[in-house]
């Protein structure tokens, strides 16, 4: 990026771009008011934001009016994606911009920072460049994506989705909530059925900073972390069909046990990953995380196991190694054990690599700013993953205190905040250059 | 016991002996008709006969006018329980009874022999008896139990219970349905709330023919089972707690996941139950029928699952085996996977060894018969377990075709049914002499 000529300051870029951290911490508090969920713990305080609700409405409209503020022109697509855009004074209005944000609905009862965070910091970042008499070539974008968590509409990534074309808006509009409400007329209720066009594959770029939901950062004592790739996702439905009977008239030899087949599919599910993870010293994870179990009685052997499983990792190997191993498994179970069993790949998500690009720009501006940026992978999807289909895309995190998220108990200090944040204004400022070394 | 010297068929006791089929058959396919459940299987049909229901009345009323047909002189207790006594010609009407019977209420979308066969069997033993022209020293009672399956007011072999004094008719009778209606109020609506009273301490012995449950008399080919003890039983309620978390942003040695420890417990309980059968040459099994996993999402690891264990064997060394296997698998989690345990023996009842002097009678009248008769446990609590604690008591098992219980799927032939009938006229009339040799 150039810096001006006259400025007195251009020796001291980190100073330039300090954010006002009470300005950030006013957004978020504010956004979280809508939908507070009341709790005890100092500090800690949850939120229930849910798409197309009254607290939505009135975060999306806090947006708006903070958007007007600051100057940036407002765009409100069918979906209700909100995208505010500043030209800055030496820019090309033409040039394709380099877009920032998140989204501000919330799982229920859900934590403050998740998603708000990369929304205000996007805005901070123009509020800072807009101070910070950088001469800056392209437009800067500051995004809101609908229904980020699938919280609602059962869809997640949805906003993201529609933008980059991989869900259309006819398919959007017609998901329903649980009483029946169709997100096209939830979102007219509330005025966010708008006629605007966000398009992803417009923007130069694109950089969402978010709460990392684990405990690297903290473990490490790192400030910021740069992701290297959103893991590839894959859930599998499996099934198990044993033989119920009583409990006591059916000799150990003479049962076909649905539940005693299961318990080593997921020994074989926790061992594969912990292969996986050790020999592509990759972040493989695999999880039976749901399991029912038919009848469900104490004195009946179980007839019928239902598991879901999720598989994850940056690698495909990864992935495919763990899918083998439970679908091995499940060969071996119905050899050994005489059990029928079923496996329903019902989601495939391939890994996504983030821009080089943006992640040296960001690994840049830490040390522009003194902060202590690591790489690191994230297991957690985020609307990053679905605009990398459409333009270079990276992912930043923030801290979570003991990487709790979806919970009251999300907690990212003010001042973590704000470093991440400069971050996040320092990666946007150098990507708004040609030349951005 | 002793032949009549003026019985020209002294010679062949097993054509003395011979029930009526027909007569059998009319009795238990009337009460199956109390309550019956529609089906499309041929021979197959079922029955939702619950306590204090119209169908139970229906069931009891038929059941006390064939006692009076018979000549038995009827008394009914608080609880609903119903005898009938016959008291031989040459008897004396003060002396000990031999008692034989069984249940009439039935799970919903029950069998038709699970409990009616053992009444009526007892009533056809009689009736055979009656016609027999043997000269016998004890009177004989016909007994029906209530709520022997406990699936209406909640406590299987309740009337057993009461009637053996471990439970007391005050604590059965403020027991209630799901309605809310008490057993009390419910045995007085259906006209059962009676003022007699059946003591099975009075009694010198007690007999019951129950349907087996189980394949062990159809793999073999034997036509009567005589049970040598019914097992003990354990349940064990078990709590693995383990930490909630997010299944992609999770290393897999970052995790506590409670549902892959309780997969080891699974594993170690079959493994325990397995061997003390092999190694006691006993009939062990332990069973975890129940599992819940919480909260039970695909992308969340599992913070807390509830197993529900059930542990019988004929031996209290057997139980034991597997309970310590179980203690130990948790303690080994706990140090290995840093689970917190919890571990509650909710239920302990001890092996029953059933009585010599009966089950030898009922050998003698396999022979008479020339009937095929194998010793076995019992995996099922019945009746007999509580009769066994206040009074000699034998229990008796006719084939179950493909072991179908507590389903539409039970059948037992009518022959078989009448050759195990006969086997028990013989056991109850040899019992009901002082000499049974």
């Amino acid at each position: 990026m150039t810096r001006r000529d006259d400025d007195p300051g251009a020796d001291r870029l980190d100073a330039a771009l300090s954010v006002d951290v009470d300005r950030l911490r006013t957004d978020i508090e504010q956004t979280a008011a809508f939908g507070a969920v009341e709790t005890d713990e100092p500090e800690t305080y949850g939120r229930t934001n849910r798409t197309g609700s009254r607290a939505n409405r009135q975060a999306r409209d806090y947006l708006v009016d903070r958007l007007d503020e600051a100057g940036l022109s407002v765009t409100v697509d069918p979906v209700g994606n909100i995208a505010g855009t500043w030209v800055p004074d030496d820019a090309d209005s033409g040039a394709a911009p380099i877009a920032s944000g998140s989204h501000l609905d919330s799982v229920p009862e859900g934590g403050i920072f998740d998603g708000p965070l990369g929304v205000y910091a996007a805005l901070e970042a123009v509020r800072t460049l807009e101070g910070a008499d950088l001469s800056l070539e392209r437009p800067v974008t500051v995004v809101c994506f609908t229904e980020e968590e699938g919280a609602t509409f059962g869809d997640g990534l949805l906003g993201s989705s529609v933008a980059t074309g991989a869900t259309s808006v006819e398919t959007a509009h017609a998901l329903t909530d649980e009483t029946g409400r169709s997100l096209g007329d939830a979102l007219s209720e509330i005025g966010y059925h708008g006629e605007g066009t966000i398009d992803p594959s417009t923007w130069e770029g694109f950089l969402e900073l978010h709460v990392e939901q684990d405990t690297v950062l903290e473990e490490t004592g790192a400030d910021v972390g740069v992701v290297s790739t959103i893991t590839g996702i894959t859930h599998c439905a499996v099934t198990v069909l044993g033989e119920a009977d009583h409990a006591g008239a059916t000799a150990m030899n003479d049962r076909t046990d649905a539940l005693a087949a299961a318990a080593e599919l997921i020994q074989a599910v926790e061992t594969a990953a912990t292969d996986a993870a050790d020999e592509l010293e990759s972040a493989a994870v695999g999880t039976v995380g749901s399991l029912s179990v038919s009848p469900n009685a104490t004195n009946v052997i179980p007839g019928r196991v239902e598991a879901g499983l999720d598989i994850r990792d940056v690698t495909t190997e990864g992935i495919e190694r763990i899918v083998s191993a439970a679908r091995s498994s499940l060969a071996r179970l119905e050899r050994d054990r005489g059990v029928e069993t079923g496996f329903d790949r019902q989601l495939d998500v391939a890994p996504t690599p983030m821009s080089d690009r943006l992640r040296e720009a960001a690994h840049a501006a830490a040390i522009d700013c003194g902060v202590d940026a690591i790489d690191l992978p994230s297991g957690a999807a985020h609307d990053t993953m679905r605009i990398a289909d459409a333009t270079e895309a990276a992912l930043l995190f923030a801290p979570s205190r003991g990487g709790y998220s979806h919970s009251r108990k999300e907690w990212t200090d003010w001042t973590a905040c704000a470093r991440a944040t400069e971050v996040l204004t320092g990666a946007i400022a150098r990507a708004a250059t040609d030349d951005p070394s």
